[in-house]
């Protein structure tokens, strides 16, 4: 029966497009909100001159992360870094964050103190503030809910991509994965001169706004952030632009640590791996070379993994050229919350 | 030793100063935010002719609502109008809500469609749009954060009562606090005729959206919302301000529906009892009778029920004449979640 139906059935995906047909039901579209549910952040427009975008997240303890190896601070920069990287895959410049505590009550207040300066050293070289929120009580788990505001125009969408772009990825994949790793198995490896940058990917990632920034200024068609893995996020921007793709395995940037410490896993890691919050977006291919040199004067990477291609009759979203050279077509769906 | 130091010890609003401390020594302030940490929400400036606000609530089940007597449209409702209220106590217009759920993944589809369908109920008659959150898994409890934007110029504030001023209070208080005690006790009251209505106060609140737009163009020299009650939520706004009240209990309006259901308690629910989302407002003393007639035309009632005088050598904030006439000064200090 439809109606005992419950959410780990359906999944999250499904949850999101029966809610939002709710939503249009009940109060269609609003003319100057350009973009609604699913994609990385919702965008406004405050004045016909001007958009602003507002993107949440929320981090529950011993789901998200666990305090027996993250500390309190490292805490407070991800929360604040994992919705700031959506406002950079939209190319918008972040203005402000509120963040919401649920608290047992048992918490130290020093802890907390701890957490909001790791928001807050994140937010100060930004220029963002964090201004208010919310703070209820629960009787557990901890659980941290940030709300980004920014602007920007130009903004990046994930459906602009057009068949003959090239598509490019920010800096490397697979580190935070490779440090969860780490983190969570404490085997051998950890004594490895290069465990440390490892598992500093994945306890402070580094949101790239000005790249997204520069993305945006600079004509990129579409973009977002990995969050969910290349595998796991490719799929949806291809979706959601109705188009395909064919990507390069061997040309996903890999960090020399995570080959050196996963011989056997970093090919996984670099493509299925999540957490790394670098970008992806899609380049005219005549403008590539140009944006992969502008992004190089802000000290950003950007390296040409595959392209755009027609969406063919079998419904495939991506053709894979594997490290072993075979090409596989990889089905749509990404990675399920509650699978 | 302060090292170990609890939030249950400290208490709500001893930790958000502590952590309102720590984002100042960090970030400093922001000259296009206006107001941080502490008010009902922030403000923001998306250009020198627009402010923007933004607010967010949490509830978590078993602690602010409990499904066996609370049905999923009613919450749905309920968790968009605390929002919608906040916005109301600034004086502005909510544009959009971003919604956040974390589920265990037992839930069902057809519930969440039918908290869905409360909150786009009560969005689409004020032109809102849910636009986007986040869901995410959690072991437990149900945990629902709501984020509202919205836009307004002038905007009211906690801070802007001077002496002199009369204090207001819209529609009647005490409704939601009774209703909430015949959901909990399933008493013989409830056969009472006018049981569904106080029950209806509490489970689905009317956000006063229209009249504190009125009230901020009309010459409001300051509002808040009124959530922990009114002697809970006024200190908080004398404390603002810098100033102190006098007020008559007498005054404060009460459903009869109220006072004859609770002959003994009604005085306590209407000065104590949280919930009832109305607006309390101080305007300048020339203009209360003008901006009392303006509200009745929108269909909005607002009762003088005291005045604002200046602050004394005692720190004193309140004095109140009680139901008996008998004088009393009420010190500082507001309901704390962690109490």
């Amino acid at each position: 029966m439809t109606d005992a139906l419950t959410v780990r059935e359906i999944g999250e995906f499904g949850l999101i497009a029966r809610l939002d047909a709710v939503v249009r039901e009940t109060i269609g579209e609003r003319e100057r909100i350009d973009l609604g549910i699913g994609d990385d952040a919702a965008i406004w427009l405050p004045s016909p001159a001007a958009a602003s975008v507002i993107t949440t997240d929320a981090l529950v303890e011993d789901v998200h992360f666990r305090l027996d190896w993250m500390d309190w601070r490292s805490l407070g920069h991800k929360m604040l870094a994992v919705n700031l990287s959506d406002i950079a895959g939209m190319g918008a410049t972040p203005i402000l964050a509120t963040i919401t505590l649920a608290l047992t009550g048992d918490e130290r207040v020093a802890d907390l103190e701890e957490l909001y300066r790791g928001a807050a050293g994140l937010a100060a070289p930004h220029g963002i503030a964090i201004a208010g929120g919310d703070i209820v009580r629960t009787p557990g788990p901890l659980t941290l809910s940030v709300t980004v505001v920014g602007e920007g125009q130009p903004l990046l969408r994930r459906s602009g991509a057009r068949p003959g772009d090239r598509i490019v990825v920010s800096g490397t994949l697979g580190a935070a994965a490779a440090g969860l790793h780490l983190l969570e198995t404490d085997d051998r490896r950890r004594q490895a001169a290069t465990a440390e940058l490892l598992m500093a990917a994945h306890l402070r990632p580094n949101p790239r706004i000005a790249l997204g920034m520069l993305l945006a200024r600079e004509g990129a068609t579409a973009a977002m952030d990995i969050s969910d893995g290349l595998l796991g996020d490719l799929p949806k921007l291809l979706a959601a632009s109705g188009v395909a793709a064919s990507i390069d395995a061997q040309r996903v940037p890999v960090l020399p640590a995570v080959r050196a410490l996963f011989p056997d896993a970093w090919g996984d890691l670099a493509l299925r791996g999540g957490e790394d919050y670098e970008l992806l977006a899609t380049v005219p291919a005549g403008r590539a070379g140009q944006i992969i040199a502008s992004a190089s004067t802000i000290g950003a990477t950007l390296t040409e993994i595959g392209e755009v291609v027609p969406r063919q009759d079998d419904g495939a979203l991506l053709t894979l050229v594997e490290l072993d050279g075979a090409r596989r077509t990889i089905p749509a769906g990404a990675w399920d919350h509650f699978g």
